[in-house]
């Protein structure tokens, strides 16, 4: 397998462009993020990605984790790379300066995120939970919790986790039947078990912070009976360092397909009487504080998407260059690198052009966030919002389908190297494959689109959405390019046929709920190819403007041209394909009696 | 997971429609095949498949196969699993009489391969490689090698393998290294290393014959200078029992993503003084020989795709009719199974569609070969000759590439259960992804479809396919059913969009043939789209008929119509993607300079 090198140059260019960094910079919660600061830290975590994350990447596969006596052993390295994360502060980058963060914007952080699970997705999910942790206290905690927490979860020095699943309650959080009680001092007392629980143990820090969903004993039935508990491994003493062991174990690891690296447990509470909990928010109100950080946890799995397919992309485009089968198709007899072979090349171009069309994607949203939080005029922050509310689902869904897709064309390249484990990117196919499924399987961020961000108002976030789609379109039209024509066009048609899916999706509600949940799936597929494509065009009017601007034509520029053109050509279609879905509704799908399936 | 059951009515249905059993019963050759010998033949293997190979499918992939000192031991249970398959005929259906075979249509015979890939793929790529072996003798060894060697490959107690891959020669057989030389009495010596060797040493049988492509000192370059050789692991006494052991070893097993439970083995040939071989056919003849057993290989590895799809498809559905997650979407408070929830409706049924489509496409292969065989009218043969070639590389790499998607799929379906080994259905993930990669990669099917089937007859083939296809379809105008018309008038659609790719695809190649081969894979993927749609149509009509003529409806006869409307609405429009892919022709994925992939 190739060595990860971070996409510096492209992760600068979407930024620029996508991520609307300067639009960022001109916010005064912004002020200090320049060019020059963004650059300097994006290259600082590539190096440390590319040199300490990325070489344990292959043999924490090989190694795995193990259980050892309730503890949990990390593969050879991993100690030393999660420490020199910390050290360098990258954990504190989105995080409110008032508890140790940097107040960095939240695009920036996604698209390091990106270079973390490049390097190593197994270790990159060990802060991705942090992450959801430090924002659900920053925004329920109590002044005390994050005096407490905040400052030792934002360095990373503690990690944190989520416990929601349970054996009969997966995507059905209403299942839920952990215990929880309330105690005299106020705190409460946590039983029942846990499982899938991602990071639940581990010996990479001093401090395990579980939010963990229970219930009380005069809970109402459902989600509306969830409290939110904070439950650390060690109590925090009195100078808030690790204390007392709560009553809190990790009881297996499952055997799983990918991310050997990353410990998957079940966790036990309260086996010795109850694990000490404290609230978080209001009780019953559980379900909002995971809301809160479930914006970010998802864009961060679709990055994971996204960073799993630039690291097979440049595997698969390594092994392409090095790789001698075959001659030319026009003839000769010299054995030539399988790039060469148009077909091959083909694949390379699609692996390229779904990764920077997801990437453009996350930071589109990441903007979309940062601006929802940091505008100063409320009714921008609230459009924002709606318009990152609107984007999550696909951002997480369509980066992690593709992510899967992209790995699994880096095996098809590699051919019987790609199916050898030695081979390195069996790594990437197994480990992509998780990402569709947590954090909301893909079926439910369909389900999140099409019901929250489209139906509920009746389609007003998709159109405004649309709208600034046309006119960064538009906005293209003085450009003279024959391929930015192409290109345009082709976006063009694709945000008509978006429009009027969405329109079906609302009609075919207002039919039967489940006409529309019926071709959710495709809406959403749907929507991310159009939008990604629509970003892409962007991007190619940025290129296509610089290389009018001057002489030569920089091969950057070149690239994301070509790149936007590729999309335009050979991704766009699967719109049509999506749009007809939509199109057809759901009688083929909901006529054959469930007993003949 | 659950038990795997042969679906022995979908298969039955499928041989009589696609796959035309009573037109090659009335065929001389195959008098005595009627309906009731079929269905006997079908659910015998349905029960060894099931209660033989099936339960060892996924402990055989925990458990493995090693090495131990030059042997490979398989795992638990697979010697007497291949033994009761050997014991009850199952491996000489569909070989030449005179050497003990039972002269069945090949027909018959990939319908039973499906069932023993669905049971058990590892086990079951042994007898697909034997048959190859069996396929080469049969048309060029001498008589007394098809004497020695035919009666213990065609009953199973041989096993064969093929030796083609080499580190340095995978796609491109051209640059093939291993030695032959001529031995005084008429044998030869062979020398070299042989790699990702499929079932090339183990303990199933008595005896393994290598078919082994290796170069004669005088050989001319690249192809045309190999030389295949017959190399068994013991050489047959003067009574044809396994005498002295011949010079070739098993040196190493690849760690492989899937088919665990299958050695891929490195082959040392000749480390003592060289391995004893028999020429097959003429010196530096080897590739025509290799080419006689492609056909029914590849069809072979086309129908590995669509059994794995089935258990997929077999475990999903019973997972999705156990697991209790959310209420229905119209309301109440009881959970129900998740079957009963639209999208996951969805992903059945397209799992389904899918692997229906590809049965019919690989059974409507066999019909044609069976028919290019054995058709009494030359002319007929020859007509049937090119549609089987014609199609055998699209059923390699339309199946396999599916088997991959509905495997992921069941892996989506049981959501953290299907990313847990446990779940069983990973190891379909895992399994379903050599299929497009050995027995020609599905990039150089792609390639073949192009320019061996349709460039060099400037499309003759394919319009002819097009033209049955069509007169199919008219057979269906005068059925009065609403399900029907709909998948008429968009097969038909589908039909034509396959026309206009193949005139493009000529078009682009008179223009060159780089532009031709850079949209290749969209064209295969198209074909299959189309032709298995057009097929899954003829389907319905004859269930329509069924249940015209019929007072009531048959399930049968009513899920057939419901998955070949499903098919048209939603499968059928990923051909508008692959048609538009082709359309907009090679320059998006030639233009960039190779530098900056």
């Amino acid at each position: 397998m190739a060595d990860y090198r971070a996409p510096l140059a492209d992760l600068d260019f979407a930024l620029r462009t996508s991520g609307g960094l300067e639009a960022l910079h001109a916010l005064p919660a912004f002020a200090e993020v320049d060019a020059e600061l963004v650059d300097q830290i994006v290259e600082e975590a590539g190096n440390v990605a590319a040199e300490v994350w990325a070489p344990l990447n292959h043999s924490g596969d090989q190694e795995g984790v193990r259980l050892d006596n309730g503890l949990v052993r990390t593969a050879q390295g991993f100690q030393d790379a999660y420490r020199s994360y910390v050290d360098s502060g990258f954990n504190t980058l989105p995080f409110d300066p008032e508890w140790g963060g940097q107040g960095l914007p939240w695009t920036l952080a996604l698209a390091l995120m990106e270079v973390w699970h490049s390097a190593n997705t197994s270790l990159a999910l060990n802060p991705m939970l942090t992450i959801g942790a430090v924002e659900l206290l920053q925004a329920h905690g109590t002044p005390e919790q994050q005096a407490t927490y905040l400052p030792k979860l934002i360095t990373g020095e503690w990690t944190g986790t989520m416990n929601l699943s349970e054996p009969q309650a997966g995507s059905d959080l209403g299942q839920i039947s952990c215990k929880a009680e309330r105690a005299d001092d106020g705190s409460y007392r946590i039983t029942g078990q846990k499982i899938y629980i991602t990071w639940g143990e581990h010996d990479l820090s001093e401090n395990i912070v579980h939010m963990v969903l229970a219930r009380l004993p005069d809970a109402p039935h459902g989600t509306k009976g969830l409290s939110l508990f904070l439950v650390p491994k060690f109590l925090p003493d009195a100078d808030g360092n690790p204390g007392q062991r709560n009553d809190v174990r990790c009881t297996g690891l499952e055997h799983k397909m990918g991310i050997h690296a990353c410990p998957t447990c079940t966790m036990s509470y309260g086996d010795d009487g109850g694990a000490v909990g404290y609230l978080i928010g209001k009780e019953h109100g559980g379900l909002t504080g995971m809301f809160t950080m479930m914006n970010n946890a998802r864009l961060a799995v679709g990055v994971q998407g996204i960073g799993i397919a630039e690291r097979a992309y440049q595997d698969a485009r390594a092994y392409a260059f090095e790789r001698m089968q075959a001659h030319d198709i026009h003839g000769g007899h010299e054995s030539v690198p399988i790039v060469r072979h148009p077909n091959i090349r083909r694949k390379l171009l699609t692996m390229r052009a779904l990764t920077e069309g997801g990437r453009a994607l996350a930071l589109y949203a990441g903007n979309a966030m940062d601006r929802a939080k940091q505008a100063e005029d409320a009714d921008e922050r609230a459009r924002m919002k709606t318009r990152v509310d609107l984007l999550v689902p696909v951002v997480k869904a369509w980066c992690t389908d593709h992510g899967v897709e992209v790995a699994s064309t880096a095996v098809q390249i590699l051919g019987g190297m790609g199916f050898i484990e030695e081979g390195g990117v069996a790594q990437h196919y197994r480990d992509a494959r998780i990402a569709p499924i947590y954090e909301g399987t893909n079926g439910i961020q369909a389900l999140d689109l099409m019901g929250r961000k489209v139906l509920r108002d009746e389609g007003a976030g998709l159109h405004a959405l649309l709208a600034d789609l046309r006119a960064g379109l538009s906005d293209l039209d003085d450009i003279s390019d024959h391929d930015l024509t192409a290109i345009r066009r082709a976006v063009a048609r694709g945000l008509d046929q978006l429009e009027a899916a969405g329109e079906t999706l609302i009609s075919l509600a207002r039919d039967d709920i489940a006409q529309s949940a019926a071709v959710a799936d495709p809406f959403l597929e749907l929507t991310g190819t159009v939008v990604a494509g629509a970003l892409l065009a962007q991007q190619a009017g940025v290129a296509a403007q610089q290389m009018a601007a001057q002489e030569s034509a920089p091969d950057q520029h070149r690239a994301k041209l070509a790149i936007a053109r590729f999309y335009a050509d050979n991704l766009l279609p699967r719109a049509d394909a999506a749009a007809a879905q939509v199109r057809q509704g759901a009688a083929s799908t909901l006529a054959l009696d469930e007993k003949l399936l």
